[in-house]
């Protein structure tokens, strides 16, 4: 089953697809869906499949978005990091979030933009201080997120934040493929191109902290709710540990991909100071 | 003027108090009443002042809430850190926090947890790409807030975030007091009190970024919008940098105050794990 929102009209609205029936439901995105118990059966009208340039974010304002850092094997060792003993959690707020089409803002301040492909969690019921399979049993579904980070402003202070919550930086989407039909654990290919060279091509497989550890771990800590993101790293072949360092050229066409869920394809433009 | 949020029969109600007059406003929240361009002189029903028991956080559910580490002088020197260049940012979700009298939750998981006071700037209107002007125009007004740390989580990782987001820790309020009656600048004593022992005693006039420089630093990366929450930092004084280092103890009673805003008065309790 997949979740998405529309923008049609000058709206939003969320739907759902079984195969190929797409019903659209009454709610204005995925978030405001998931807030409902009967979200799986929740009746609609029916309706033709949306076309990719219509889909919106699925969730409008997250009220957590939270991501995971150094997760992948291969990525914390091209970067020169041990492998972690704890998971790395820092934030986004929803200002920083594109729908899965939008023009990515390439900040003035920055030249050192790079991309950072990332399978993300969706929260789909309330979660404190749950094991494992609790967690699991939490995770709505998983959506795509490119979590594209302004190098040096990440790295000016211990705290990575300023570098990585620019207003329209982020991309998310394009639906949210529910749990039940995909298996983060036994591998799903996740893949950065930038006009249409391959730049990342890692696999879910080499995770360190799986998607049910990360909610798990979180939960420890705070209360998770539903339409909450949960970024969960991303995985070798950045621009910042590439020899020469490569970064986002203005006007590059970034496509982020992960298998069975789609595709992300921003054209990423400089900003424009007000 | 200052502006709150009471609890009463169950649910809560902003109010402005100028001088001996409070007027109880059609709003839920001091959140709600900065979406409104006439907050300062909105018509409400008079009313006697609420109790100090009676005061819920100013702000129930803020859209952001950032904090600034290493942003006093003599802080940043008790924990060994040099004048930073540019401000640490972090942040916190409203899950946090608590309101100005309510219990402060101690996690079961740690035995490290410490105090910092801090002087918070409330913002009033969205502002993105500020200079200092157009940023000290921003702020509606100040709170205070305890930004209470897990130090054992906070340095398990780069990113402190895990340290500083367990669920009802985090108290903030008792009232914001409007930008026009208080200047940082020119020094406010921040203090915090445990059992009646006096822990921290500092001056915001001891801030290295101001709370103006420091809205313009965020905006200049991301919009700030009415009611977020921005806290400036911590004087010297926190337990991590005390020889022994000193930790916050269970039932102890935390006062957190603020020159010319007023204080927080929080029992410290052990989290009863559900």
């Amino acid at each position: 089953m997949r979740l998405g929102t529309v923008r049609r009209n000058g709206t939003t609205q969320a739907f759902r697809q079984d195969g190929d029936t797409t019903v659209y439901l009454p709610a204005k995105d995925v978030g405001e869906l998931l807030q409902r118990d009967d979200w799986r059966t929740l009746s609609g009208e029916p309706g033709p499949a949306p076309q990719h340039a219509e889909l919106e974010m699925p969730i409008l304002r997250p009220g957590k978005i939270l991501c995971a850092g150094l997760n992948y094997y291969a990525h914390a060792e091209e970067v020169g990091q041990e492998v972690p003993k704890y998971p790395t959690i820092f934030t986004k707020y929803a200002n920083a979030l594109v729908g899965p089409t939008d023009d990515v803002v390439l900040p003035a301040a920055s030249t050192k933009i790079d991309w950072e492909a990332e399978l993300t969690v969706v929260i789909g019921s309330r979660v404190r201080q749950a094991d494992e399979a609790v967690a699991r049993a939490a995770i709505a579904g998983y959506t795509v997120m490119n979590d594209v980070s302004v190098r040096d402003w990440q790295g000016r202070t211990s705290e990575w934040f300023q570098g990585k919550n620019w207003d329209r930086m982020t991309p998310v989407g394009p639906v949210v493929v529910t749990a039940d039909e995909l298996d983060p654990e036994a591998g799903l290919a996740v893949e950065c191109e930038l006009d249409g060279v391959t730049k990342q091509s890692g696999n879910t497989s080499d995770l360190i902290f799986s998607c049910a550890k990360l909610v798990s771990y979180v939960s420890e800590f705070m209360t998770l709710e539903p339409g909450d993101l949960l970024a969960t790293g991303t995985p070798a072949g950045v621009g910042l540990a590439r020899k020469p360092r490569e970064w986002i050229p203005a006007g590059a066409q970034m496509v982020t991909r992960i298998e069975g869920i789609g595709e992300l394809r921003n054209h990423c433009v400089p900003e424009v100071k007000g």
